[in-house]
């Protein structure tokens, strides 16, 4: 089963994937954690050369077919034969990111980003927590740690904002594979939620 | 004007396309001349990632991604803007190496290509120059400047011979734009040839 995580900066989706990864491994499941842009050794090359340096290096649409790259050897070299070795896949972000971003970016982007999905990658996950937050506390607690790699967050909080209602939009889109999950709740909350709805996917799946 | 080399490793394109972006330039027109993969800072930064290291690093599909990837930044960033300007541009190597190459490792990756190509990149050369040339010939001038971006060229005689044919087809193809020149005579005999061709098609739009 391959899980994904979802939600603007600050949503605490990296903790919750590491949490439910954790909590699956005890619970006596194989388990592989990954990340994008990233998640294999040539992703994470292009994942550096797309977020570090000038904002303006890259055209949108350049950004998009490096970040297709990426997944693209993501998914060949780590999500697809992990899942084939019968683990359970938890990822901190995939597809949905780029339909977000580089639909918010420029909304005439989401046809070509859907287009190449099509035609390079065409995997979508099993089960996608949206984790939900206000945009403001989001804000807070990912300027909190800033570092080189952020050149997507510090965009204030009307971007935020703009980056939330395009997530819970996807939810809907692409709603029988994803969970709203409220965010604002403390992290061990959330994550024993996540981690029933995450279980009672596996149990209907026979896993 | 928008005018293309392309030929197998060792075929002698490049010293065409030096020779010609100098015979136009004494000739009076403006010339940008530029190569691919690479010709923008960008694209160059691809390049170095797609040739360098191990050749089973990436597979042909993110490969054909991250060519088109550092072909769209090439496009906007050096191509396009110097059209614009009013330049003769004069390129080694363009789409056609990408087909040709990407077709030849496996059949089946054609249409994928071509997609990606109407999807991302949309523009053909007003003009591309085939320097033909006897596999034999162009693998043993190849050999003799072998470098650390040779991935391509350490493939022997068969896959040379291959290579001509592919090149050969495309030529059928996209017969309106090129022209195929015998590379087997001194280098200075094909200058004068592409100069000649090269100076009526600008000529025959009023440039």
């Amino acid at each position: 089963m391959f899980i994904t995580f979802e939600g603007i900066d600050g949503s605490g989706k990296s903790t919750q994937a590491r949490l439910l990864a954790e909590a699956l491994g005890a619970a006596g499941h194989s388990v592989v954690r990954t990340r994008e842009p990233g998640g294999s050794p040539g992703a994470e090359e292009i994942r550096a050369l797309v977020l570090q340096g000038d904002p303006e290096r890259w055209s949108a649409e350049t950004e998009i077919l490096l970040f297709t790259a990426a997944r693209r050897d993501h998914l060949e070299r780590t999500i697809t034969p992990a899942l084939a070795a019968g683990n359970v896949v938890v990822c901190d972000r995939f597809a949905d990111s780029t339909r977000m971003y580089q639909g918010l970016s420029r909304g005439d982007l989401r046809a070509q980003v859907d287009a190449l999905h099509r035609l390079m990658i065409g995997r979508e996950p099993d089960l996608t927590f949206l984790i939900d937050i206000d945009p403001a506390v989001g804000l807070s607690r990912a300027k909190g740690r800033q570092g080189h790699e952020e050149r997507f967050e510090d965009m204030g909080l009307g971007m935020q904002t703009q980056m939330r209602a395009g997530f819970l939009a996807l939810a809907k889109e692409f709603a029988p594979r994803f969970r709203v999950i409220d965010g604002a709740r403390p992290a061990e909350v959330v994550a024993a939620e996540v981690r029933a709805l995450a279980t009672a996917a596996l149990e209907a799946r026979g896993q």
